[in-house]
């Protein structure tokens, strides 16, 4: 009986916040999430690293519907340094993606490009390992660029579509205004605003934090 | 002969850019300078840590007149993590105080606040060591607050004063807005504006960039 009590009041949370970031979207304001650095795996990458019966495993949903933490973890491997413990982002993609903050890049000792993800033409490869097991990735290595996932009636009600470039004003301790920030809109999408580590340090960012358009 | 004309090469090269930033500034641009975590001394640390007969040891002047690197090193070392390696900036101060990343702070793991430097009551203490010597600080571990040195003929020329607050725009590979930047007018200053790393990471940030005042 109370756990049934947690499970409908933490279903509820969720739907009064989903309403609250939905009503917040229409006025231009966004929800922050700071990403750390994760893996996304194409099915041959994944089957090398976690052999051929593989299956990612569910350990946490994440705030883009789909989306979800796997158990499995894995290293990236540089020139000068090494990342352990990394997460893999469920479900499998078309091709594997590494992403990492400057600060992990300055650590491996590599250079990547700023991309949007999913954009990965000529992006440096990287050594990806699971214990004993090391698969060198056809490219994939990228510093994610920040953007925000926009359902369409937030787009409509901003005047903004796919694509577009706004800038994006976070009021923590460290105020900053991130400019030209890509908007991304999809039917699928859940209302957030996602940067990385080094910009939720250089903000000051704590989880929770709202942050809002302007208008140029 | 050929050294005589390197250091005359090198010394109209800081001169021509000295005077390229003073005109720049009264424009409302600065050049950007990204601080690494950084510790400064106060004597009696300085004894304890390197001996009574310690001097510290000049390897490289720093762009605020006075102001240098020393060849001290020494670590950091915090509950969860160790920062080995860690700049003495030179010379010396009335208190200890040891400035360190929001990333830095995580490694370490430690909460310090977000200060202007030398603004250090009520801040947290942190073991300092070089080799076996270890040494309790009396406060002062901060995450230092970003900040633009200004020299009284720009402030006039920008119509700011000590202490006033502005917008600063870097264009930079990641555009960024650092709003609330405090001013710092000083008659021995260097115009620069000084962030931390994770702030420059955030950026995209490359050494050499310039950034501008914005007016409100």
């Amino acid at each position: 009986m109370s756990n049934q009590i947690d499970v409908l009041t933490e279903t509820l949370t969720d739907l009064v916040l989903d309403r609250l970031r939905t009503g917040l979207a229409a006025e231009g304001w966004f929800q922050v999430e700071a990403s750390g650095r994760h893996v996304h795996l194409c099915v041959d990458d994944a089957k090398a690293l976690f052999g051929d019966d593989y299956a990612l495993t569910w350990i946490k949903d994440l705030s883009q519907p789909g989306q979800f933490v796997g158990k499995q973890r894995m290293s990236v491997v540089g020139p000068a340094g090494r990342l352990d413990n990394v997460v893999v982002i469920g479900p499998e993609r078309e091709r594997t993606q590494i992403e990492v903050s400057m600060t992990d890049a300055r650590l491996l000792g590599v250079n990547p490009p700023f991309r949007d993800s999913g954009n990965l033409a000529d992006t440096p490869s990287i050594r990806i390992e699971n214990g004993d097991i090391a698969v060198a990735t056809r490219g994939g290595l990228i510093v994610a660029e920040r953007h925000i996932h926009m359902r369409p009636e937030a787009a409509q009600a901003l005047g903004l579509k796919d694509g577009d470039r706004v800038d994006f004003a976070l009021d923590s301790p460290r105020p900053l205004t991130f400019r030209d920030v890509k908007v991304r809109v999809l039917e699928t999408a859940s209302n957030f605003m996602h940067i990385d580590y080094d910009e939720a340090n250089a903000a000051g960012f704590s989880p929770g934090m709202f942050g809002s358009i302007k208008r140029n």
